[in-house]
């Protein structure tokens, strides 16, 4: 009985050194990372709210053209806690890395509010993905609409991709709109 | 050797058995408290960026009168995640809650921006801090400027506070402006 007990407590043990010397991977290790399905969709992260923001647009838009809706819609900015890490204290985002573009509503003139707006409902989730592994181009961009879709296919290059790869300020990541990711390399 | 091994392992297997089952009280164990100084005015908080994000306004007003600069500033609000967690599971804001709420310039038409509005730099960064050992009524507010003040006094009754007990969803919380916030109790 003791010994089997002691055998128990030592693999237990055992177990604990190993996974507490695991450091130079650490930080990474508890990354939520992106989950595909068998036929290489992505599958819906549940728990993008609870990453970094990382910023909020409102009605941010590339075209010249007036928006259908002005001011349009808010647009929340996520991005794992742990790829954060890595950028800021590397200034790359490390592949896995995964930035949630959440689209709320915009809504105004309820509760005791009479000037400028909150946000509403999620309207839609949109990721951008890091995974040289499947993608040849590095990232890939992929839609879930509201709640409608638990998994995406990636979208085609026009969507998304181009103009994040010209136009982006550093590896496809708008850094320049967004407060934390600004200025990362410069400080 | 066996023995004394046996009892090291089993006073360790106890006192991992004794932490994991005291949960009311671990989940706010990490959580980053509010520090005040000798003078009793709140040490401002570094790593408000890094807490759970509830949600943006942009311009948010409660008075009748036009806003003197349309449409106004982005406001991001921030709680501890541990707070959140706590207010997700029980429906209460736990003692030592804290919201950051950092006002951001409003940016528009840089880079390849055509459309809306992004956020620009930290203008003001003001607290919401539930400590009923030192405030009588609860909750008392700070505002620590952009980034002039390390610490800063309650600020009079009529700034905040009295706006929050009256017209605040829950608890001094404006709740019905925040996406992650609103419906946690109907959830």
């Amino acid at each position: 009985m003791t010994i089997r007990l002691t055998t128990i407590l030592l693999t237990m043990l055992l177990a604990a050194l190993i996974a507490g010397g695991d450091q130079p991977d650490s930080k990474l290790t508890g990354m939520p990372k992106p989950v595909y399905a068998e036929d290489g969709s992505l599958l819906r992260p549940d728990s993008y709210e609870e990453w970094m923001h990382v910023g909020t647009s409102l009605g941010l838009g590339y075209s010249e053209e007036a928006a259908s809706d002005p001011p349009g819609s808010f647009q929340n900015v996520y991005i794992q806690r742990e790829a954060y890490a890595h950028y800021q204290s590397t200034g790359r985002f490390p592949e896995k890395t995964m930035l949630a573009l959440a689209i709320h509503q915009r809504r105004q003139k309820q509760s005791i509010a009479r000037q400028g707006f909150f946000q509403g409902d999620l309207t839609a989730l949109e990721l951008a993905v890091k995974d040289s592994s499947r993608f040849p181009d590095g990232w890939a961009y992929f839609d879930f609409g509201a709640k409608t879709r638990d998994s995406a296919q990636p979208l085609p290059k026009d969507r998304c991709f181009s103009c994040h790869q010209k136009s982006a300020g550093d590896d496809n990541v708008f850094v320049q709109f967004y407060p934390v990711l600004r200025g990362v390399k410069a400080r």
